[in-house]
Order: C-alpha cells, then structure tokens, then sequence
C-alpha cells in the first residue's frame, strides 16, 4: 500500500450539498482520543462501544456545532479499527470546519475507499465483500442492490473460499508425497481429488455463466431504438421515460440527469442510448441517416425497430429482419400507431415471436412491450439468493481457474508426476486467493479501491 | 398545526446524491417497534437509548441492507420523542427501498422542518432555537455559523425569557390590584417596574440595532462594481474571487454556482451583483450604458466604483463622488492599474477616506481594498457571543415590544389606571412570548417549518 494505515483518517461520509444532518468519520488508533479533545462535554475515552454521544464540538475557543458521536471500538466497527462518526448539522461551511479541525488535532484527508480498504486489511471483509460495497452503494435496481449485498454478506466468496480449503488439503497431500517421492505413496486419494476438481469446475462454470447476467445486472443492458423518421421513436421514449419517472418519484430530487435515459424493468436497468437525437427536432432526425442508425444498433444489447404497423409491407419488415439476424443482435419489431385497441389485440394475437405491436401515442400494450424486454435478456426471474459474478476482474480469474482445473485434470489423466500436479494446483489456488484476496498486492489493491467514492 | 404530530414519521436526513452512507431518520411514538419490526438481528425494544446495532434491515423475504442503528429514547432525543436513525449503503435505491418499507408499516413522509417542530412542541427548544437551527444548516460564513450556533444553544431567547419572567410578576402584581382596586393599593412597586422597563427597552433596542448587522451576517452585502469600460472590472472581480475559491477549496464538490459570485471577507458574506456582465465581451460592457449602472448602484448596499488611476483627472473624480453622495450609498473609490508598488504606495499614502488605490493585475492592495469592504460594513469585530437578531419575524416582533413598552411608560408618567396598564404590559408580554414561542398559532408555525427542509 502506498499509504500508511496506522494513522487517522477523516471523511465526511454523507454526499455533498445541503441536508438536515452530514457525517464526519474517523478511524484509526487514537481517534476517540482526538475527538475527545475537541469534545469537551464528556470523556470520551471513557464511555463503551456502540453509545451515543451529545455535546458540543469546539476549536480551542471556537465553537464549532453541537453534534451526536457514535463511537466503535476496535474490532467491533466497520474498519476494524476504532471508529468515531460525527452526525452535525448539514451545513458545507460546519462540515468543512470540523474536517478542519480533525486534521489540525492529528488526522489525515481519508484517500478514496480507504475505510473499506482497512476493513479489508484488519479481516473484517475479504476482497470481493469489499468491492461489492462500491456496487451496493452504486445500485440502481432491485436486482442490481440484491447481487450486491449477497456479495457483502459473502455468499459469493463462501462458495470459492470453501471448495479452496478443501483443495488446499489436497495440495498439502500432495507437497507430502514429493517428501516420499522414492517410495511411490499417495497419500492424496486421486477418486477424491477429481471430484473435488469436478465439483469446483461445475462451480466456475457456473460463475463465468453467470457473468452475462451479472454484467447486466451491474451495468444494464443498451437499447437502440431505431426506425424511419416518423415511426414514433420520440413518443416511444416519453410513453417509456413517463412511467419510469413516476417510480423513482417518492424521492424528491433524485438527480434527473443519470435517470432521463434509463428504464428499471422488474428490476433490470435499460439504458437507451443515443437518445439524444429523439428530442431534436424531425428535420435533425431525418438527416441521422442510416449510418448512424446501423452504429447505434451495433453498440446496443438490444435493438428495437420501430415501424408504422398502417403502412408498413410485410416484405420490408421481413428484410428488415433478416438484416438484424445478420448482425446477430437480439432484436424486437415493434408495430407502432395500432391506437384502436380491438385492432390492435387482433394484430397481436397472430404475432410470432420478436413482434409486438403498441400505440405508443395511447400507450397500449406498452407493459407487454416492456415484458418483452426483460424476457430477451433474462430467461426466467433473477433469484437473488443466486451466486452471480458481476466483476470484471473476478471473472478474469475465474478464467485463469479454468484453465488451471482444465491443466490439473489433464495431468491426472496423462498420470503425471506429483510434483508438476502440485504447480498446477498451487496455479489454480492462486487465482482463487486472488478473488477473495487472499493473495493480493500493492497495486491491485489501490486500484480496485481508488474506484470507491471518498468516505468509504 | 394542520398535521397530528401523535404519529410515526421518516425522512432522508442526509443530502441527495452518491455517499458513502445514507441517514433515514424516524421520530414518533412506536418507531423503536417499528423499526424492531424489519430489523429481526436483535430485539432493539429491549436495547438501552443511546445505543448503536448493526444488522440487516429486511422487508419480509427481501433483504434491503446491512445498517447500522441509532437508537434514542424519549424525552432525551433530538425531537423529544422516541428517534431512531438508520445508517444505510448511500445508494438512492438503498435510501428508496428503505423508505418505502418504512412507510409499509405505518410511517408516514415527514413535512418539511416536522422534527425540529415537534422538538418546539415538545419542549425541546423554544421558537427561536428551532429557527436558529434552519439558519445553522444554511450557514456559509463564520459569522453567520456563530451567530446561529449561538441562538441554537438559545442565548437570543434566555435574555428575552429573563425579562419576560420578571415583566410577568410585575403583570400579576398590577392585576393583584384591579381586584382591590376600591381600596387604592399599589402591591407593583412603581420605582422597580420603571426600571425594569428601562432595561428591557435598553435591551430591546439594542437588539433592534443589530438587526442591521444580523442581516448581514445571515444573508451578506451586496457590492456594485461599476465604473468605465477597461476600467478593469472584470480583472478585479477574478482577482477577487480568485483567492476565494482557494479559501473554499478543502472540500471539494462545494456547488460552484453559489460560491461563484460571492466573497467571504473576515466572515462576512458579500455578494457581488449582477456581475454576469463582466464576464462577457468588451462590446457587452460598452453597450451596458450609464442606467444600468444607475439601476445596479441602487439595489446594492456598498458601491465600488473602479477607475483607471493613471488617466483619471480628478475633477471628473470629485463629481463621481458627489452623484454617489446624492445616492447616499456607502461607497468606494478604488484607483486600479496602479501596477507599480512603489507608485501605489505613494498614492495610497496620500489617499483619503473612501479612496483607495490597487493593481487588480498584479495582485497590489487587495487585501487593504477588502478590509476598506468589511470595515465598511461593519465597525469594529463581530463578536460570536453578541446576542444579535438575523430573523426579520423577531425584528418586527421586537418594534412591537419597543411600542408596547413606550406605552407602559407613558401610562406610568401619565399616572393611567392600574387596568389600563396591564393592558399594555400584556401586550407587551404577547410579543416577547411570539418570538420564543410561548405565544404562537398554528399557521405561523407552519409558516416557520415549511422553510425548513425535510428531513430537518
């Protein structure tokens, strides 16, 4: 680590802005010591874990507000280490003077993610609990909030940290018969052995599967909406954003910027891309052209084509398909302007599968619209008691244990010395420490945590 | 009050936005069972107040996030009634969630400022002290974070409830003797009412007084910077804010747009007006023309007025001054382009009031023209421990008091009947009790808290 980590660290752990009440956090040896000297109406040092502390926060002669401690105590707090959270009044400038003062009477400008890097460097979490902190705080969706704290609470990392103890007996097993390697004893029972590589490979592979999903999860999937000028792409998106503002409503002031252009679909996040365009004006649209369109549906997951189901032939549509199926994109043909709902059920019923038909204008049928959406990237519901993978850098190493359960297995078959089984395996115990972090370095760490927001 | 404040209410205390964490705040009879209710790691009816739990909050089967809880009892809580506050992952899906289950099982959305008035209702703090509370959390300087820390620990409302108290015996006294009134008895000794009075209109108008200053603690001045184009206005305005912005600078993410146009000088605001023009072209500030200027000198409370020093004659100076005399606005000649500090040391030296000369280029003075700006304002330091009025309803409050006691006394010299005094004392009384609280109605309390921001 290029810090120091027996210091204190401060941080004010609520977002920025105007509230009823912000945070200031501390950590380290020594901290409950340093808000006692600007605390002067109790002794902090002396009260117990977990209690809750009113009084004044003063400067010397200053005062600076009156405020509530918690108090944490090593190892029972979030870092792990002493703890001190400072709730007072919401205001920038009170905030900025207690940092200040903080940092006067000893503490350091937490960097970003550092509280949980303790965390992790004290045991209190192992890697990839930590790094579905940044996910948790980040969720956006059901699903998104459900996979992430799973991972939190460890689910994840249950399943690999297990079947890892179980190898690591093995492989000591097998580090023992090199000892005896002149009297052709095998210690480690090879039936035994290969199921348990079995198991763990079924395990992996199951985890890289699930990668796609947790991606999606994570990330949401893009969708392009395209089609002629005059399809009603534009109402499209409004019939589609309206509904979707109304949900995140109860909240005011969530930010509308990072919400405009996206859906929550039974808990998937839809990001529609390239929207922009939409909200110009017709002529702006008609000069797009079919360029743009054909690299709008290239970046996306999913393409929606949009058409006018009045006018449209039913040979254009099938052309128009059959150019989709080319580029090998998941795909939806949305008939649009059926705004007679008779008419338009009589349409939907003989709808083969990837079509719908809407009225965007009246909105109807939308729901199923939107049905269909969840239905083309998840097959089923996500269950969130489900291990999925949804970090880039975990399914790396899934990889790098695949192809390692895949060497061991080989050397099984091919009855290879213990000695190169035992490489293999020590290969394949690498990369699973690496998930969890059991085996880590430098950089990789101040990497995965310069991600994190300052505070946490 | 329109709203029954028997029942359990939530909100979001901490600001919108991505944070480490996130503070969801119940206040009510029955939130400790309530919150009991999702929260299965630990029986927290059983828990003692000022205690911190950590566990999963939960709706139903669905599992919403691992928290930490503060628990606080009646009557020692923030709002006097039983509080608990929930520590959540800062994600506005997380924030939501939690809300929502909240609100499932029977709180209800708090209305803006609804804790610190159910603190007033409850005792927990007078009127005053619950105003003062919105004006800390708006607090951008140190004077006005003093000022309002200082009338939150109640130092405004303990003067006035002082006197109150004494005017209150002399009240009863004075009434004593209406029911003996035949018999022409004086139980209210005459010499110590009058002093009484005399301090509390000493007080009164002391408090009236700084009710100039309060203002400008609480909402800042107001500064024109006019003069001729190329006078080097806008050099000035951004050697200005320059050093500002290094001063806020700590914390980053301060909202740039509120502190853009704003100086904080010896911890007062001042707010430099309609400056927008500054910044755009040369030909902008040519074609602003002399009643823009007119119309920017009138609304501001201290005019600067920048000229080039080494062109200005200083007959055209003189009737500057006099047209800002006629305006009777304070106001400042500050000569710019003085870029040699030798030269300008000279010139300074010979300078009378109200004139001062600078190089806003090359950084010369700034700091003596930005003393000449406080000193304006203010005469002398302001003293955190001063009991000063930043709340237009106290100030006219407090000229009704000044009236009801000039009235008293009048009677007194006039030698009115007993009941007729009592009448003006009760009025008098009636005022001093509007500003503490003691005296109020429901729609000036609603009135009050709906400044407030939810959550608060």
């Amino acid at each position: 680590m290029s810090t120091q980590w027996n210091d204190i660290i401060v941080a004010l752990a609520t977002p920025q802005g105007i509230g009823a009440i912000g945070v200031v956090r501390l950590s380290g040896e020594g901290c409950i010591a340093l808000v006692d000297g600007i605390f002067p109406s109790k002794q902090l040092d002396k009260q117990s874990a977990n209690t809750l502390h009113v009084g004044l926060i003063v400067d010397g002669e200053i005062k600076i507000d009156e405020v509530v401690i918690a108090l944490f105590r090593s190892p029972k707090s979030y870092t792990g280490e002493d703890v001190v959270e400072i709730s007072c009044h919401g205001s920038n400038y009170i905030i900025q003077q207690l940092m200040e003062v903080c940092i006067k009477k000893g503490a350091r400008l937490a960097n970003p993610g550092e509280f949980t890097m303790r965390a992790f460097l004290n045991g209190k979490m192992d890697l990839v609990q930590a790094e579905a902190v940044a996910d948790l705080i980040a969720s956006g969706t059901k699903a998104a909030q459900e996979t992430a704290l799973n991972q939190v609470r460890g689910g994840f990392s249950h399943v690999l940290s297990n079947l890892r103890e179980e190898l690591i007996s093995f492989s000591a097993l097998i580090e023992l018969e090199l000892d005896f390697s002149q009297e052709d004893v095998e210690f480690a029972d090879r039936t035994r052995l290969k199921n348990l590589l079995d198991h763990l490979d079924k395990t992996v592979h199951a985890l890289l599967e699930s990668f796609q999903l947790g991606n999606v999860i994570k990330n949401g999937v893009s969708v392009a909406i395209i089609g002629k000028p005059n399809a009603g792409k534009s109402t499209l998106l409004n019939t589609l954003l309206k509904e979707n503002r109304a949900i995140v409503s109860p909240i005011a002031g969530t930010t509308r910027d990072t919400i405009e252009e996206v859906l929550n679909i039974d808990g998937i996040l839809f990001r529609l891309i390239d929207t922009a365009g939409m909200r110009e004006s017709l002529d702006e649209i008609e000069s797009m052209g079919v360029e743009k369109s054909i690299a709008k549906m290239k970046s996306a997951d999913i393409v929606v084509y949009l058409y006018d189901a009045n006018t449209m032939q039913q040979d254009e549509l099938n052309e128009v398909e059959s150019e989709l199926k080319v580029l090998s994109k998941q795909y939806l043909l949305v008939g649009n302007k059926m705004d007679d709902l008779a008419e338009l059920e009589k349409k939907n019923a003989s709808c083969t599968s990837n079509r719908i038909n809407i009225s965007a204008k009246n909105d109807l049928n939308i729901e199923a619209l939107k049905k269909e959406l969840a239905k083309s990237v998840v097959q089923g519901n996500i269950h969130s008691e489900q291990t999925i993978v949804t970090n880039a850098r975990h399914f790396q190493s899934l990889q790098k244990i695949a192809d390692a359960i895949k060497a061991i297995k080989k050397g099984m078959q091919e009855n290879v010395p213990g000695d190169l089984l035992a490489i293999d395996i020590r290969q394949c115990l690498y990369h699973l420490g690496e998930i969890t972090g059991t085996i880590t370095n430098e950089d990789q760490l101040d990497y995965i945590f310069s991600k994190f927001c300052i505070g946490k």
